[in-house]
């Protein structure tokens, strides 16, 4: 890797892509792959809650969102419930069989932050939290000024 | 986004999927998805490579860069040529139709960066290269520790 031909995007791109390899590798005994990792946390720390709110925590689009539950409820992982506030909706909930593996889970993507964090200052560990989170509250704000526009467009 | 709830990987992750999505809708015009813009901008840089090379260099596996090349070359932006060096490889090449498109993906690409920086201070940004090229390259050492591991299992 070279430094001089220094790209933001080329090294955000090494380490989103390279991180998820890393962590499916340590889950793929558990028929997990990209992104569900993700979903299965998010219902740990949060209880169970609608496709619609997870694909807004997440900021990952509805499709892929509904894809990963129907993987993820194939695989005996989550189910779905009715809503008791909106008996039109529903919510979906982690199973035993999730709860069982969250550790391991926790872990594997643990250990990945401590690898790639490990070259670092403490005076730049404490600097990477700020600033990574300017980034991406950044990445956040514009994304949701382009789905305003497109709106406002149709 | 919660600042409370905070985690490396879903700023990266977000950082990241934005970045594709943003970049992605400046160049639809073109036919041009994501991960594609990146390998016309290295061939760009370097002249005609082999995928091999370009697999190696990009860090992006070598069955995603010969179907990203396929898609490319269909649209009319690389043509493949014998290498003259060995000629039972190939290298590719950019097309003048790639060529003319080069500014935009450049642009386009700034852009995004530019933005996401926008609300660092001088230090911060200064910091940021560091750091994130510190990270890049230990995640770097990790998938070729892994791949080195994988091949000594096999």
């Amino acid at each position: 890797m070279d430094n001089k031909d220094h790209s933001i995007g080329r090294w955000i791109s090494i380490i989103y892509r390279f991180g998820q390899s890393h962590i499916n590798k340590n889950l793929e005994q558990f028929n997990i792959s990209s992104g569900q990792n993700v979903i299965l946390l998010t219902l740990y720390r949060n209880g169970g809650i609608s496709q619609e709110v997870l694909s807004d925590y997440l900021k990952i689009d509805k499709g892929c969102i509904a894809k990963s539950i129907k993987k993820l409820e194939d695989e005996g992982y989550i189910q779905r419930k009715v809503d008791l506030d909106d008996k039109r909706a529903y919510k979906v909930f982690l199973t035993q069989k999730a709860l069982e593996i969250i550790p391991q889970i926790q872990e594997s993507i643990k250990n990945w932050e401590e690898i790639i964090i490990s070259d670092l200052s403490d005076n730049e560990k404490e600097m990477m939290e700020q600033i990574l989170y300017k980034m991406a509250r950044k990445a956040c704000n514009i994304k949701e000024k382009n789905e305003e526009n497109e709106y406002e467009k149709d």
